[in-house]
């Protein structure tokens, strides 16, 4: 037994370490796949995920409709594995990403995509699972094992994955980045102590760091036991803001350029309503080294104060975030 | 002025009414819409809404998934509308879904579809809005006009409407069993005396239900101002399990048929957590009647309690419901 977040902690420490292991043996495989995807040319993409992943998948997402230029989808596995659903998959780029590549509704996703034609890549951080084994094109995420049932470092590597695939190029500079705004922690651990008493949180942001707000979510929730609601700033306009006031406190995410810009009406709303906002951001509240990069590298930093602000409020709560009550390492779900 | 909830309350109990209009009146327009996608047989759809009329688009991709057979996703309209994303739509089919036709993203995610290729269908209760215009396939869901700020017979004729134009025929009994449902809200009354004093709530389901769970959960935040939170029976295990307890009460929507059994992992789970189950079905806890019908047709029948019980727990709450705080009827989002 190690002390109450240990593992976390190391997770958190070790994430530039661990993109920069990314950048450096995973070209390979990324570059592969993006190829067959340049040469496939699918119209469409499906993405397939549950968790923690998920939230990397919604970030796809973001980027193959921003950057290739396709619609896109997140895949509702009961379509297939409760109602039997054998969609048409032709001309379809289908992404499933995992930590373990164990969870058997996406490996059946998986293979039912590939049976319908798609062109199918799992994004996991273990070479050998069903998922690796279902996809045509596996791409490893190079994290190394993570052993706390709260996922940090393989967020963070299946984000830098999904680029890579995707887009490729222009993230040589993350892993310095990563490192810069982890050494900035006391601002997020200062946080924390805030947030000591609260039952619930809600987090908001647009576009690519949306899927920030819903990780930061989750992390919330399974470390810290909090009502944590993850709303994208439109939706969050469209009737939650009914029940913000000054007793909700607020995690918004405002990177610099056009996603932070769009938040700006909702961050006006917020204050009408008298919400306590924290903005996760460039320079003001929890500070993030984004300078420099391309907006859709900033998630990949945005989470990080965030992770180390979930770490710390488990601990003040009392609890141990390596080892969430009734969770385990792998969830397997049909 | 009129008595609190009294709207909500006239809207819940003409949803009978609204959808035998829908099933009169809206008939030639689903028919043509769904003509034209027989004609131009779309390989993927994307289905764009906000709020309430988001959770209609959440089972409209169901709809696609296991009835058309198409890979399908919901749209992140700020890929077009913060970065200028214009994704190639050919053969696909884009729905809209909103009251009003009225949220100015909406409206330019549809010409931009429009625009790419797409076919193009909106769904809306007004019949002269920025996008009925500016979609090529108007379909009116004539649930009459809806003065209450939470949705009720906007919604549940969404879902008849995109049933209609997705699937189409099954549906003549769906007035009547909307009736026996709403005859039985005395148990949906006595439900909201158990949640007077939670701050919080978790609602799940799967499958066509896991909408019905979404649209709960908003209705009780935007009415009761409770931390309302819906998650997919899957997605639960993912996580956010970890915060369940004796004191997080969870409404399960599990109707009869595949949707229904598979939650049944889910509520083993919620057992051995000690969270406090309250079913939303056809026989135990808040009844559906839904003996008969396609299990595609539930949701409109599920719902039905659950507005119910938060339209009883506002009042309860010294709330509105008519009027939630900090909300007009229009929501404009960019």
């Amino acid at each position: 037994m190690t002390s109450p977040g240990a593992l976390m902690a190391a997770e958190i420490a070790e994430q530039p370490e661990a993109l920069e292991r990314l950048l450096r043996e995973g070209r390979d495989d990324c570059a592969a796949a993006r190829t067959a995807i340049e040469r496939q040319r699918p119209r469409f993409a499906v993405l397939a995920a549950r968790g923690t992943s998920d939230h990397a998948a919604l970030y796809a997402k973001y980027l193959v409709e921003v950057r290739l230029g396709l619609p896109a989808g997140l895949a509702s596995a009961s379509s297939m594995t409760v109602y039997g659903a054998r969609p048409d998959m032709r001309d379809v780029l289908f992404v499933a990403v995992s930590q373990s590549g164990e969870s058997p509704d996406l490996v059946e996703a998986t293979q039912v995509a590939r049976a319908g034609g798609a062109l199918t890549v799992a994004v996991t951080n273990s070479p050998d699972s069903p998922l690796t084994r279902a996809a045509e094109w596996p791409v490893l995420v190079h994290a190394g094992p993570e052993r706390a049932v709260a996922a940090t470092k393989t967020y963070t590597n299946e984000l830098l994955a999904l680029h890579q695939l995707l887009v490729g190029g222009e993230a040589a500079a993350v892993p310095d980045k990563a490192s810069a705004t982890l050494a900035l922690g006391e601002r997020a651990y200062a946080a924390a102590t805030r947030y000591r008493f609260t039952d619930r949180i809600v987090t908001t942001g647009r576009g690519f760091s949306y899927p920030t707000a819903r990780e930061a979510a989750l992390k919330l929730m399974e470390t810290s036991y909090l009502a944590a609601q993850a709303f994208s700033g439109a939706d969050l306009l469209h009737g939650p803001l009914a029940m913000l006031g000054p007793d909700v406190p607020v995690l918004a995410v405002v990177p610099p350029g056009r996603a932070g810009a769009a938040l700006a009406p909702v961050l006006d709303r917020l204050r009408t309503a008298g919400a306590d906002v924290l903005r996760v951001g460039p320079a003001d509240g929890l500070a993030v080294s984004s300078e420099g990069l391309d907006e859709s590298l900033a998630p990949i930093l945005e989470i990080l104060p965030l992770q180390q602000l979930a770490w710390r409020l488990a601990l003040d709560r009392g609890g141990d975030p390596d080892r969430p009550r009734g969770l385990a390492k792998v969830t397997e779900t049909w």
